[in-house]
């Protein structure tokens, strides 16, 4: 049953995402500051969590985070062309300091790898200093047509990886293993979002970079979110900033270099994968509270029972479950139930003075609305009941959110077929055209490849647009 | 013995501070991007843990992280009167999206009261939304005449909370819990610094604010270091930004704000706090790497033998204590004790072919350089021992600051014995003198009045300046 202030998603797929983000108090529109928002404590609660999953699987992996300026000299970003190309439109330019006029304007970082790179220049001697592997946690800025809070921000949140390397293959290693053991693994396990691993086309792949790989995800209206993308940047920026290093040989050589990241898009991307019509969804491992219990009573003499059984059921979940006891007084359970939903809390635990008498609780979960994810339990072993419930939603949401995937994806040979089908979907496609094929089917149909998929099937077809025979099947699809 | 690339601290104080920053690989200068620093990854592992620390603290004593906008509109800060007045001529000014100019420019956050108070006027409606308590973790920017790593920077990270209150005793109760309990209790605890709490006086406060709380600790070189502040800021920025509530008699009514903060500047008092002449010094708990592990053997067969009493000894540390096994190649253990001295690893435990056949091994301590630091203990309980050593070390480190403060601290009762006591600590005296005052004796004796302990003698005493009855009792001190 839909909500009070949620849009459902059939009748408008983009207002239903702003009724969430709002009604579940994650974002505000900082109208007075272009295309920003405020991270309201309940949203940044979720990239807290993002964040320490994320930190642990770049620190097991070998990297170290660092903190570099967030001003840029504006020449840097001049200094690769593709870059400069990519970026120019989308930067905010320092000119003043106090009343002083700057003679070299800065820019605020859009990404790093220009400032990064010159500091690489200094830090890379030798072949013993690679691979250089570093990390930084940072807000940047590139202005924005359109915002939509978490998705298209003026001003977001961020890693980005740098790395240097002594030759190509270790580079494409590197940009290879953060795409599968970081970005995918994260996206999959933590938010329970599958994703395809793919490479950039030309067209898509970022300013300056030699290859770009991403993972991308499906969102209920059928569009595609890339959640992460990591590149292979060749000797592009090692040669607009000089990183060298002398070889086993004592030859200087120029360095490889990638660079990955992923942002608080990724908040936007988990909000459009497991929500419904009565509010936020969240699967349990990223989920700051991850059950709530609603004490039931109707007098002091059943609250005070009911609070002490909470207590006694609650107690041994400090730093084993993320949990709150909404003991808030004039407020009805139905109001609570209500607006835990809308936070997109996996389990209520509704404890009455009629469970007291029979030792049970209820428990609901919230990725099953209504009865169906309704049960009544006993109260002994509640801690390791809800520990396994919340493994069990946790599955239940990426097999869910696959199937849906899956059933709306479908192979197409030809273009009338790909543009039925992104209308609902993704479209698995031979394709042998060019970048300026891309950009017309862009233009005539707003679907772009969202990528080459890693795993691709190893049989020729013909591609459906030029009539080419190929080997190479791409994924088409309407993305944000 | 002082080593090669540090300068001893008894012949160039600052320069040592630069040597140790340095040569333990803390930071670099960011020469290119004016007043800023690169975090790197060793400096940036000590915020990361002294953030972990701070963040618990913040969110035990009820506040939630959230994330509001880099940029604040211009006219914003104008609001205030002493708030611009105190921070225009530190303003990083943006004035260009892409090619276009702003009608109204951007300046990047020097601190977060104006943008969050325009937030906070929206979010206030009742009595029932107070207190509102939020920290934010950020960059900010202001212009500095002279950059020192972590002392001074034109960018620098920080966490700032702001809190909104129904009066000002609960605003006074916010603003004394952070500065006892979050931050005095973090540097005395995990930063083994001994810190003086007090009032900041009407000179010195933060513009804007009705009163400022501060700590205040002083270095090896008997100045004060100001390591934190904690701000009623009064109805003023309420009053700016019109933050008003409804009370329980449905009267409107403008509200009391909090902010306080602390910075990167917390690793450069630490460094400056225990450091030597031998390199950087840390307190375990804020140590990235609490115990190294050095290996010694002089060809495969020790080696072999030697490695795998040293997997055998530390298969139980991961998770309980932070280590290295520093098993580089081609390295001499005098090369690896020298490195890791400067880097200021508190522990370093040597283990060689002559250990196991003793089976013991050897410890050093990097609090006690040479011999002194120095014994042998059995292989057996190692574990228990190093935890306990750590535990030891970090109270052995806080002790030491003490009794240099206070032998360093004295009582003056004339203006000539503070111009003496200033030129090597912290002078002790009573105080009824104007701002004009102080303002003379900082320009004559570089001396400021650094707060107004909370600690009171509460005897009265005679002003050594103005030579009026007085029990207020204040510290002078040269500071950072």
């Amino acid at each position: 049953m839909p909500k009070d202030g949620i849009t459902t998603r059939e009748h408008d797929y983009s207002q239903w995402y702003l009724d969430i983000v709002q009604q579940a108090g994650l974002a505000d529109y900082a109208e007075v500051v272009k295309g920003c928002i405020v991270f309201k404590p309940f949203g940044y609660a979720i990239w807290e969590l993002m964040q320490r999953q994320l930190d642990d699987r770049i620190k097991e992996t070998g990297h170290e985070n660092a903190y570099f300026p967030l001003l840029i000299p504006k020449s840097f970003i001049m200094k690769e062309s593709e870059h400069v190309a990519g970026f120019a439109p989308e930067l905010f330019e320092v000119t003043h300091i106090g009343n002083e006029k700057l003679e070299d304007p800065y820019v605020i970082r859009p990404t790093s790898e220009t400032i990064i790179g010159h500091f690489y220049s200094k830090w890379v001697r030798s072949y013993r200093d690679l691979p250089l592997l570093i990390n930084q946690w940072a807000n940047v800025m590139r202005a924005e047509m359109r915002t939509r809070p978490f998705l298209r921000t003026a001003e977001f949140l961020w890693q980005e990886g740098h790395t240097v390397h002594v030759d190509e293959a270790d580079a494409e290693r590197e940009t290879l293993m953060i795409l599968h053991e970081v970005y995918a693994d994260f996206a999959e396990r933590e938010m329970a979002m599958p994703v395809i691993r793919g490479l950039k086309t030309e067209k898509e792949k970022f300013p300056g970079a030699l290859r770009s790989y991403c993972i991308e995800a499906m969102m209920q209206d059928g569009r595609a979110l890339q959640s992460g993308t990591s590149h292979n940047l060749g000797q592009n920026f090692a040669k607009a900033f000089d990183i060298t290093f002398t070889d086993q040989n004592n030859t200087v050589q120029t360095a490889w270099t990638t660079s990955w990241g992923v942002s608080t898009r990724l908040i936007g991307a988990m909000i459009m994968t497991h929500s419904d019509d009565e509010g936020l969804v969240l699967p349990p491992r990223l989920a700051p509270i991850q059950v709530v219990v609603v004490p039931i009573h109707k007098n002091e003499g059943e609250k005070s029972a009911v609070m002490a059984a909470v207590g006694a059921l609650t107690a041994q979940w400090k730093g084993r479950l993320r949990f709150k006891i909404d003991s808030r007084e004039n407020l009805s359970p139905g109001f609570k139930y209500n607006e835990w939903e809308l936070k997109g809390v996996p389990v209520r635990v509704e404890v009455g003075p009629k469970d007291l008498e029979k030792g049970t609780v209820a428990l609901a979960r919230r990725d099953m609305p209504g009865k169906a994810g309704k049960s009544f339990v006993p109260q002994e072993g509640l801690t390791e009941r809800i520990e396994a419930l919340l493994v069990e939603i946790q599955q239940a949401l990426f097999d869910r959110a696959l199937q849906f995937r899956e059933a709306r994806t479908a192979f197409v040979g030809s273009y009338d077929e790909l543009k039925l089908q992104i209308e609902t979907g993704f479209a698995r496609a031979y394709w042998a055209g060019t970048s300026e094929d891309e950009k017309r089917i862009q233009d005539e149909s707003r679907a772009t490849i969202r990528c080459i998929p890693l795993d691709q099937p190893g049989v020729a077809g013909i591609c459906f647009y030029t009539g080419k025979p190929t080997s190479q099947l791409v994924i088409f699809a309407r993305a944000y």
